[in-house]
């Protein structure tokens, strides 16, 4: 039975590795190459340890960074949607719905079970750990985009507008956040790096 | 004061973004290419939270995935060392004190001084958490040796007395680990991936 178990474990884990190679449309802050989504996983765990204090509602970080660790696994199967992409992200629920169950299905039946429902908490963004770990997941491209010149901005034809969208649900999870993106989206503007 | 403290933090995370071009010597399960450090990270982490049910000593996933986060980050500035660089393996505990020095001085002091203390912490692995997160660094890399055919094996000329050396830690801390290890290099020296 353990052996079983373990098999299944490692097998998923295995299969893990393959999100090395989902490409995001967001670049490293050089410029020289598109990030991944296990980077970006990397970089969001990095960003939410060390900015745990500005939630502005009591956050579990264990939580969180289990959250953050599968946020984006449903893409080994679905693909990278990309933020601004209208129509993609008209079947995007659909698709990961769908790599959800073939993903977590690899697990034994309570971690499947229990990563699951993590993932599915992260997606509906009610609690304080999905929203938290939400913020970041916007605050993080978004640095991005600032340090490249707004390059993904500029790929997708991005407006204000759309921009402060994406970072609306921070306003009441993480008002500080929320300010800076607020002063990087202006400036921003400002240089030409995103449209008005 | 907060947004100086606020800029510090984002200066840290900006400079951490550079974790991505550090290159191991390990490759991905595919062999396609070498995997960098953030994307070690991940994969060690989502390995933590899968696997934690096998430590044979009480563990706190919360520090053990902090201290995933950040235990190969001072490689920004003191590169990678391959475990099995003799040479290079003696220069490195004074590489890595003085890039850890450089790095976490980037952070405000009260953060600066927790993240050195867990980062010197991972480094001692005396305590439980830093032992099980040390088990786990090992086993990853292995398990992708073995799915690439022994590639950092064959790379480094390494011995399997070598090989066990560097998973002995696993023998206490998280002994059903330690036995698939040791089944993994059985077969691996059988299949003449790795040296007798």
């Amino acid at each position: 039975m353990t052996e079983k178990r373990l098999a299944q474990q490692l097998h998923f884990l295995m299969e893990a590795d393959k999100l090395k190679q989902v490409l995001r449309r967001t670049v490293l802050t050089d410029g020289s190459r598109r990030e991944n989504d296990a980077e970006h996983f990397w970089h969001f765990a990095l960003m939410a340890i060390i900015l745990q204090e500005y939630a502005d509602e009591p956050i579990d970080l264990n939580r969180v960074l289990q959250m953050a660790a599968i946020h984006d696994m449903v893409e080994i199967y679905a693909g990278d949607t990309f933020a601004y992409d209208v129509c993609a992200n008209q079947t995007k629920a659909e698709r990961e719905q769908a790599a959800a169950e073939r993903l977590f299905s690899l697990l034994p039946p309570d971690q499947s079970a229990q990563y699951r429902a993590l993932w599915a908490e992260y997606d509906q963004k009610q609690t304080p750990d999905a929203r938290f770990s939400a913020s970041i997941d916007r605050l993080q491209p978004l640095m991005h985009n600032y340090m490249t010149q707004g390059h993904t901005w500029k790929l997708g034809d991005v407006r204000a507008r759309q921009a402060y969208a994406r970072i609306e649900l921070m306003r009441t999870t993480a008002p500080k956040l929320w300010a800076l993106c607020d002063q990087i989206l202006q400036d921003s503007i400002q240089k030409g790096y995103l449209k008005p």
